[in-house]
This record gives structure tokens, sequence and C-alpha cells, in this order.
């Protein structure tokens, strides 16, 4: 009696990033923007009704402005809980291959959990000593492939003709380039969807639209990609978007203008920030993302982390091989940065 | 090239309710409840701040807020996407024996689609002539069991003995109670979690709450279930509840008088609109759901069905085996009901 412990499935979660309830403090340990989303959301909450409603199960209404806006048909846009959910279903869809899936050594933490939970064989590639992926690394037979790019939590970005030569050599499974970051100085593989069948692009909202509290992520891909999705979602959880994301989510994508300048802002601030570490012995790859990913070159970045921490300042710290000795700092405000670099300043006087 | 298709996940997808865009009709085909949810829901939407910041990860506000209103502990709620959320993320938690998992062959018809898509292997009991589950084919070997109460769609009760002599005989594996309905006149099998550690409660928001547009569901047990479901869940997205389902879903619980208004109102509704049935020559089971599935002695359902829809009036049919003369009728207001009589009345009329 009582063996019921037996069946159940034991996993290694995924950490998150600390999220502390206290508000007086700064930030920049999960990537959000520091700056609040479009003045839409507002606006569109007070006009949501229908609350006792089922939502519609497609989505229709978010999928279709989605489409419209990166110009693409509604039958290639997948919409879910977060790109995170959008990533665990495409796992499901796609990874069913005996062969392992391959993704970098160095890169989003939640690919191998995904791949445990699900049970997909898995390969990691090491990142060179730069953090950059190397092509050849996934010419070797798989069962599909991911990256992120820019990559996290390194910032390193590939070009286009980079990411058309892994598709060229992997035409018989998915490859899904994961582009959470795309929105701050990246190109998009958007334009390959045309040419490559095989190629899923996923973005967020949860970092340039400044929504992560709303969850909305999205895939884009060709329309037997999308509806092999879709057929998932609607054997798992028929009505994933909540009525606040589909009316939010499409509102937002109105404010081009609001998007532009913040994303701006965060660019520039990332740029200034990039010489104020170098200036106090940090050194990084050129991140094209919203963090920076640093060691320095004598302090401990396990003894920054905490030491910053006691000052109410959160980055992320990695306990990895390979990365433990680096930080991922989100980029925030001027001002929040200038604290930080403060912090930093005084840090390292004291040694 | 061009076999990425090999590797996509083959699944038949659960079929949703329709859900018709145009706003000018009765809609009695999904379960929603026809009154509006709580006024906490606007008053809470318009105090949510920090959209740009991830959710607690926990939903620890709302799973507080359950657990005070359910007299547990906090580590006894597990919430999640809608219960459908909870429920496909407790098929994969805890049912990974080799042995079939139970359930009744007329019942919620996700099950089988949830047992397909992560490959747990099931096998279906016939419910009695009266629709009535039996206990004793509960008592074989299995790998789990799940059922709800009240049973749908056809709206009938088990009471707390059924319950209790069904965990007695399975004490080596996870029960699941899916009490979706038990709001509306039937008794909550809660008590039981106090005696027996296997049991799993699942409850939701879409139906007594008025709030299927919101998308929460949560499940109750010992802390032991609720810390596995809690694994996964970090395994497969961190954050599945969003700023307004965390925020919204824990306000509405303070209040309990409209909570009990709203229900009690689709009670009586119910039991008039049983008779009214009676009259017109449909038998049915006594449901203690807000749904009545009906027979009619002479006309088709599947008539009925498509007649209805004509008039803009939209029922559940479900074209299977034991249920195709059936129809899943949602109680609505009572003006609702009023008309759908009087089509009935016609339609029998013209026949």
């Amino acid at each position: 009696m009582g063996n019921w412990r037996d069946n159940i499935r034991q996993v290694v979660p995924y950490t998150p990033g600390e999220q502390p309830k206290r508000t007086n403090l700064i930030k920049l340990n999960t990537n959000e923007n520091p700056y609040p989303p479009s003045k839409k959301v507002q606006e569109t909450m007070d006009q949501i009704t229908g609350w006792r409603l089922y939502p519609d199960p497609a989505a229709s209404k978010l999928v279709h402005a989605l489409a419209e806006y990166h110009g693409l048909n509604d039958d290639q846009v997948f919409v879910g809980v977060g790109s995170d959910d959008v990533l665990a279903m495409s796992f499901m869809t796609f990874f069913n291959s005996d062969k392992p899936i391959l993704f970098p050594d160095i890169t989003y933490s939640f690919y191998d959990v995904w791949a445990d939970l699900f049970k997909i064989p898995y390969k990691t590639k090491a990142l060179d000593e730069h953090f950059n992926i190397k092509s050849e690394d996934y010419k070797a037979p798989n069962g599909g492939i991911i990256f992120p790019n820019p990559n996290a939590p390194t910032g390193v970005l590939v070009d286009l003709d980079f990411i058309e030569d892994i598709l060229k050599a992997n035409q018989d499974v998915i490859v899904i380039v994961d582009e959470a970051y795309i929105d701050f100085g990246g190109v998009s593989a958007k334009p390959l969807l045309k040419k490559y069948e095989n190629l899923l692009v996923v973005q967020t909202y949860s970092k340039s639209r400044s929504l992560a509290g709303l969850r909305i992520g999205y895939a884009m891909g060709n329309s037997e990609l999308i509806k092999a999705l879709n057929d998932v979602k609607y054997s798992f959880n028929s009505y994933t978007m909540n009525q606040p994301a589909i009316a939010i989510g499409a509102a937002v994508l109105e404010d081009e203008e609001y998007f532009r300048e913040t994303t701006e802002k965060i660019i520039h601030t990332r740029e200034w920030f990039k010489n104020e570490m170098s200036e106090l012995g940090f050194s990084f790859e050129d991140s094209k993302s919203n963090f920076l990913f640093v060691t320095h070159k004598s302090a401990k970045a396990k003894d920054i982390f905490e030491a910053a921490k006691e000052k109410d300042i959160f980055v992320r710290y990695f306990d990895k091989p390979r990365i433990d000795n680096y930080l991922r700092i989100t980029i925030g405000t001027d001002e929040e940065m200038k604290q930080f670099l403060n912090f930093v300043r005084a840090f390292l006087g004291e040694e």
C-alpha cells in the first residue's frame, strides 16, 4: 500500500531567476524591460467583456494581428503562454526522432529540461572560446536543432548566412531559432521562412514589449508546422490564451512608435554600459540583447553577485561549467545602470 | 530531403465546443455561466501594475487565497491555466505506470486525448444503463483512476462513500476526482484529502465562478503530490499564470455572497427546466451540474441540434457510441431556457 509514488514522473525542474517580492530594489536578473508597456494595455483592459465565456481557442484576433504585423498569413502563426509554452509544445511536437537533438552547451537552460521532461535524446555542442556557435557542429545526423539568436546568456548574435548554412545542411529535421532577444539589434530569420519549410522562428512579448507579466509568445513557420503545433496544443489545453492576453497582445502591436522608442533606449543604454564596464576591467562578447554577460579580470563573479544582492541589486549568476565566473546583467534604465556601476566601483575599490 | 514530417507527433486533437464569433445568439453548448463574474474582476483589473515583470512563478497570492478559502495549507494547492492545464499536467506527472489508467466510457472527452498525447495506456469502463459509474469496475489492477464528479456530459453525481470505496481499493495509484461542476449541488471530495494521500481533487473557475475567459483551474492534494505537479510545471513553463489571472483569481474568492447567489440561481433554473423538459417528452438522469443531458422519446437528438443551430441556439451534440441520441444543454438564464423551450415546442409541433 502507498506505492503511488512509484509512478510519479521524476524531473529536475528549471530554476527560474529569483522574483523577490519586495519592490524597492534594482532587478537586473531576469531580462525584463525597465520601461512600462504601451498605454494600449490599460486602454484595452477597460474594454474587455465576456469574462464568463471561453476565449476563442484559436486566439484568432491575436494570431491575425501578429500575422499582419510580420507580413505572414494567419495560418503561419502559433501563439502560446510565453515563448516557454511555445517552445515546450514545439519540443513535444517536432522532436520525436531516435536521433539526438542538438543545441549549444551554453544556452537557454530550459532546453535540456524540456528534453528530459519529454524523454527526447539530446547532445550539446560546445561554443568556441568567444562563445560562438560553430556551424560544423550542426552538420552531424540529428533529430532537430534549436538555438537562441542572440544566444542566451551570452548575448552573441549570428547572421542570416550562418542560419541558412545550418538550414541547408538540415532539411530533414525541424530547426528552431529562438528569437527572444532579436529586437535589441539583431536581424530576424523570418525572411528565411519563404525558402525553408522546416524553419520555426519563435518570439516573445516578455522582453522588447515589456509584457512578461501577460505571458505571450509565438512561433512563425510554414502552415504545416503551425497546424501540427495547434493539433498538439488542442490535445493539451484548448484554451491556453486568456481574454486579456488575446486582447492586449493584439492591441499593443499598433503602438509601433513606443516599441521602437523603448527598444532604442535600451540599445543606447547597453552601448554606453559596455564602455563603462570595459573601463572597470570587465570583458564580454558583443551583446545584441538586453543583457550583458561579463567576467572580471580579477574579481570573482560569485562574490560580485552576492555583494550586489546584499545591496538589493539582483543580477544572474549560473553555477555551471565554463560560465561560473560570469554574470548576466539585464540592461535597465540609465539610472539603474549607474547605480549598478556605483556599486561595482565601490566593491572593486574595497577589494 | 524534406523528411522532417517523419518526426512530427501525430495526434487526434480534442474538439472544443463551437465558439461562434457572433454575439446575438443563445449559447448553451460549452457549460459557461450565464451570469457575469464578481464585480471584483473590474476593480482588480484597474489595480494591476508590474506588467513588465514576470509573474510570481509560484502564483503565491492565488495559491494562498485558494488554500485559505478551502481550509488547506498553501503547499496543498496547485494552480494552472484552466482545469485542462491542471489535468494535462496531472496525467503527465502521475500516470507513468505500464498498467492502464481507468475512466468511464462516457466522460469528459479530453481524458483519452491526453492519454494518447502522453502515450499512457488506458481502459474505459462502461457506465450502467442509467449512466452510473460501477465501483467494482475500478477494483482491477490499474495505473491510476480519473472521473469527473458530477460526471460529464451526464451530470450524474456520486457520493463520498462511493469515492471512499474506490480510494480504499486503490491506494497504490493516484485517484483524480475532477470537480469542474461540483458547485451546482454536489459535495466535494475535499474532506477525504485528510485520509487519502493519493487523492487529487481538481476544480475550476470556468463554470461556477463565471471566469472561463480568465483560465484558472486548481488541484488540491497532499503536499507531496502538489510538489510533484509543480516540479513538472516548472519543467514545462515556469510562468503559466499571468498577472491578471493571479490578481483576479485571488480577489473574486472574497465575493462569496455573489458566488452563492449565482450558483443558486442556476440550480433553481435547472430544477424548473427539468420539469419543463419532462413534460415535453425528454428523459434524463438527475443532473447536479450546470447542464442537462437529455434524450427524447421520438425526436432525434441530431435533428434537434441542427434545427436549434439554424435558430442561433447552440447546444452540444456528441456523435459517439451510446450517446449519439443525446443533447447536452447548458443551464443559462431563465429567459434563455424559455427561448430554448419555445424552440423545442415549435420543433416538436412541426414533426
